[in-house]
């Protein structure tokens, strides 16, 4: 019986995906939602919003994919609990979360959003520039998007440090590992990325207790996930000067209404959750590789550990 | 009888120069302008703007150095016909203008400039992503400065070219040559850089004549001299949309005053003179390289031929 593979997401991107399909694995039945044909051939589903009813509806089903780099927006109780979970790990995330990142803390560094305010009063002055070497830069999150982020910054001469839950090693760059060393962590860092996924354990998690333990004028570059941050202890600290700047990708909620205070603060410059996007060729081409290592019984890159959330 | 290293330019640079000279050339009496000591002492002079009546004043100078990475601002009718002129080419100069650049170019490649305006009215609307492979960048000068940012901008994966008064070999970038070459370089760029010597070839060299030869809506990033700009072009081919950004590091006149409508335009961006500074300790380290190699009979670097007038 032929294999349909379920695309449930944008549908410009699906017909990209299709085409890497049809030239790659040309043996897959590979459908756009809602157009599912028989319901019992559906053994994939990549989503961003599964259906609810899932199990129902496709009772074959046997793996489910993120068609984006989180898996926050799924509800896990929703979800048969042995179905498989996959994230998206693919280059062409990487490639733009690297760039996004190294835009925004090299603006940071270079005091691009205060020559900004310069701008609109017509004022000419030189700030001193820092080396490199002498700006502490900090990631939250040490998966495949923060080691990719910190390879490029430390190849900028940063001085550069991670933290994650677990410990990691990561060269060049000092690791911080679990909740007992993050006051550590923040103390050393001027500019804090948060690339951390979205849990019960990061949520509301960059707030004013967390803004406390950086340096007086540190800066924060928001690539995580809207709830992670307390919108209202973000702006308290920009007030108070304990934070400097802040660039945020994403919000809380998404779209951001007009009119939302953080449109408003001088020194909080938003970008729509464009840091990073899946590219549809190369994402459906790891898709496509995972099924082989599915149907071969090896790992897939991204399985989701439903314990952890990510 | 003692040599005397005459120094003027910024005097707090100049405290961090004499340490160097203290530690690594202590032979050498290291002054600061006006301390100038005895005249006849005077063999080699460091200076951003030398003083007019130098023959006169320093009869036994011997090597003129620039304190910065031009030379323009010295009127070489003025200077000794055969007194040596050095420009500074130093690591620190180079690592800050990467840091500019890059920061401009990813800024632009990511729509950041049309998001600080959408953030203007709380609009929140993602712009299409385009892979950078797919972004054509052209640098305009093919010297240390030019050929250090094409390397970091191709390791973003920018599909790079460059242009230059004479031909240049630069792995991965399609080099072009010449006046008659320079319409083809043009067409092809997306986000034209200038990083050209100030001279009387490239003053006012960019103009009208030269944005209509690119790509509708392409971008600017200047970081030459402020006089290759001629300023009303620019704000014209904004205004058609010939040109849809550009970011000025320099202007005519330097500082830009408060009012000028360069200042005004939503579509230019401004920082003021900073993207690169020579660092006082790695440039007074070049410094003292070059004054072995010129005791030793050995060309220094950053020598200026005065027929090209760089």
């Amino acid at each position: 019986m032929t294999t349909t593979f379920l695309y449930k997401s944008d549908p410009v991107r699906g017909r990209q995906w299709a085409e890497v399909f049809r030239q790659h694995a040309p043996e897959i039945d590979f459908r756009i939602w809602p157009d599912v044909g028989d319901p019992q051939r559906v053994r994939f589903l990549a989503a961003w919003e599964p259906p609810a009813d899932l199990a129902t509806q496709f009772p074959q089903l046997e793996v489910l994919f993120s068609s984006g780099a989180g898996v926050d927006q799924f509800d896990f109780a929703a979800l048969p609990p042995a179905l498989p979970v996959v994230r998206m790990v693919e280059p062409g995330i990487v490639r733009g979360m690297v760039e996004y990142v190294t835009q925004a803390v090299l603006s940071l560094h270079r005091d691009i959003p205060a020559y900004r305010r310069q701008q609109q009063t017509g004022e000419w002055r030189p700030l001193p520039v820092r080396p490199a070497a002498e700006r502490r830069v900090g990631v939250l999150g040490l998966g495949s998007l923060g080691q990719a982020v910190l390879a490029q910054l430390l190849d900028f001469g940063f001085d550069c440090a991670g933290w994650s839950r677990s410990q990691h090693v990561v060269e060049g760059v000092q690791c911080f590992a679990g909740q007992e060393a993050l006051p550590a962590f923040l103390a050393r860092t001027d500019i804090l990325i948060c690339l951390l996924p979205l849990t019960d354990a990061t949520r509301r998690m960059l707030n004013a207790t967390l803004f406390a333990h950086l340096p007086q004028g540190a800066m924060l570059v928001h690539v995580g996930r809207g709830p992670q941050l307390v919108s209202d202890d973000l702006l308290a600290a920009l007030d108070s000067g304990q934070l400097s700047e802040a660039m945020l990708d994403v919000t809380d909620p998404e779209p951001l209404p007009a009119g939302h205070a953080l449109w408003k603060h001088p020194r909080i410059h938003i970008t729509p959750h464009i840091a990073s996007m899946t590219q549809p060729l190369s994402a459906a081409a790891v898709v496509i590789d995972n099924l082989r290592r599915f149907n071969a019984g090896e790992p897939m890159i991204g399985l989701v550990d439903r314990t952890r959330g990510y």
